[in-house]
């Protein structure tokens, strides 16, 4: 089928395109690369050296013989996305082109306001130009566990059944998310749910938990093929993190008691995920919400499973809690619809996590421990960022 | 107490802002003056001539002895809001300065998209000023009923009681509103929620029903302090387009089946429960919601009751449903809390739809049958609008 793929050069986008276009499906990315100025920003780097998109793409076309067409542009411009999707013409199209960091959004009223904008707006184009172009392509759109935040009760896959006085209905799950960059995705779920309903579109919504891992099939094949890892506190998932942390010789640092627990899956995946959703489509009209994790495990736990797996001395350090959030709480959360679908999990193991570990051992020169601080306070609402070694403008 | 008006030149604004400042507080407005834009648009107009703002103020100071000091700029600025509320340091923030109808958000892309944009980033703009203000300014944020749209259960103020496999927890009543512009209320809600978790900052969302009426104590002491009063397909509600219609001889143009429930209120009721949720403010740290009506009726009712009150003839007609809507529905929502600080109701009798009709009366040579059009379908990504004379640029 024709998937186009939109932050096709981010951490998740980069490899979900190779193993949409290895599996045989006509690709096209799009991103504006703004990611990587995002680095610039904030004086941190992928742990793992990325070559440029155009080039990636060369590279691919060189090792597989298959062609991934390619724009470059920002999806808050209307007539770009419009342009893009009626020259494609997809399928499906994989929506990742997010700003994606919680910490990011919390830096300051810029921040909060560019993330929520920059996702939202994007998000409303791209439903637009379905619309206009075909209400019949599949938008499968990156979410996130985040969503829900922390409730009390077990956590369904987007919608509950509620009795209440008597009457019964079946409700979106009610959202308490923890960062400006979770409200963004939450109000992009409120927008698709609406134009599913207004214009029979159909869309999968994907609650992905966080990811870890660097390394696919498809990436392997060329060290120009290979995507970011990040590992610093502003764009670094936890385990990801961890194996940094544990390989410079650096104590893990927990943030709190690290009693947080998550969802979380292998970066191989997402990418099953994401190919399973698009073979799978929702009637017309639907919106259904698939919980894209595979494991639940607490920041302690990834701490632990770290130090277990490193070869060397491993220090567990728990520092000040810089996220308004729980740090002991019920969690519990239901993902059997993409099980239903095919997936076959890749779990956590300490394999799993020595692999990691010797990717993390061949650019060990790469590191830089100053990346490792958690610099955004969640309780400021204007935080002074010692890594992009000056204040941010106001 | 000092309290701030934001939207302060708008059908509810300007009149909340009169009455605040009647009932002995520091009262200061700001607006962009943009819903006379809006109008400009359209080419539609406020059935009550409206003076400009500044005169506005300035009649008042002359008709009651009070100054209310006044603000003309965009909120979406973020150095203008901090400014303001810096400047005039109130004890709460009365926030009305949204792009308020459902209609206008659905013309196309470019309108969506404003409205998400503004009412969004206006919003965040006001919380971080409050945050880096003094986090102790109390938000009286106008939401709407809109955001829970039509369950089949009884609907809560803001929260419900889940009890779910055996667990239990409270959580933000599950929104499924109707509209990009209901939408848009919705994403505030859950940033004002957010924000009161985080920086300790105490809210009340009113969400309102639809607003009848237009004369109240203090726009009727002078010609110059009326407020205005829509009656157009776009902007106008649904109560106050039949009394036109009615007067116009008009068929009154119920959209479908007119079995579409909503909570509606006296405008007078929507100054005293915004007095009261200032008088009354929330704890540190605490959001909270009222749902501000007190009465429901369906828009059939309401087409019924207007002919019943006429004098003269009138017709009811039943036309396309533009909107995407059941036309028929459960609708029971609680709405004690503002009954428990004392609201005293003006409720919907045949005096007030009459004195209403003899106003509209008075105005009778203003009315252009034209307006009455329901020119925005729910169901197109992009309308075209006759009143506007000319398709909308894209």
């Amino acid at each position: 089928m024709r998937i186009l793929v939109l932050g096709g050069d981010g951490y998740l986008g980069w490899p979900t395109a190779l193993h949409l276009s290895n599996k045989g499906h006509e690709v096209g990315v799009v991103d504006s690369c703004v990611r990587r100025q995002y680095d610039l920003e904030m004086g941190v780097d992928s742990l793992v050296p990325i070559a440029q998109l155009q080039r990636r793409v060369q590279v691919w076309r060189e090792v597989s013989g298959r062609e991934v067409a390619c724009w470059v542009g920002d999806l808050v411009d209307p007539d770009f996305t419009h342009r893009v999707v009626r020259e494609f013409r997809p399928d499906a199209i994989v929506h990742f082109a997010e700003q994606r960091s919680a910490p990011y959004s919390m830096i300051d009223q810029k921040h909060a306001v560019y993330t929520q904008h920059n996702n939202v707006v994007n998000t409303l184009n791209v439903l637009y130009a379905i619309a206009e172009v075909d209400p019949s392509i599949h938008l499968v759109k990156l979410g996130t566990m985040g969503e829900y935040g922390t409730p009390n009760i077990e956590i369904e896959e987007g919608f509950i059944e509620i009795t209440h006085k008597g009457r019964t209905d079946t409700l979106p799950f009610p959202k308490n998310p923890h960062s400006f960059y979770h409200l963004s995705k939450v109000h992009d779920s409120h927008n698709i749910q609406f134009c599913c309903r207004i214009w029979g579109m159909r869309s999968t919504d994907l609650n992905q938990g966080v990811v870890y891992g660097q390394e696919t099939d498809e990436t392997l094949l060329h060290p120009e093929l290979l995507t970011r890892f990040d590992y610093d506190g502003v764009f670094g998932t936890v385990l990801n993190r961890f194996a940094v942390q544990a390989v410079a010789g650096h104590a893990l640092t927990v943030y709190g008691k690290g009693g947080q627990t998550r969802g979380t899956l292998d970066i191989r995946d997402t990418l099953a995920c994401v190919e399973l959703a698009c073979l799978n489509p929702p009637g017309e009209g639907e919106y259904r919400v698939f919980n894209q994790f595979t494991e639940t495990f607490s920041v302690l736990d990834f701490a632990n499973m770290v130090a277990e797996a490193f070869s060397g001395e491993v220090k567990i350090e728990h520092t000040e809690l810089v996220r308004v959030e729980k740090e002991e709480h019920y969690y519990n959360a239901v993902h059997t619809r993409l099980l239903d679908l095919g997936l076959k999990p890749h779990l956590l193991s300490k394999e799993t996590l020595q692999s990691m570990l010797a990717m993390v051992e061949r650019f060990k020169d790469r590191i830089d421990p100053k990346a490792f601080l958690a610099t955004v306070n969640w309780r400021h609402a204007s935080n002074y960022l010692p890594t992009s070694g000056s204040p941010l403008p106001q």
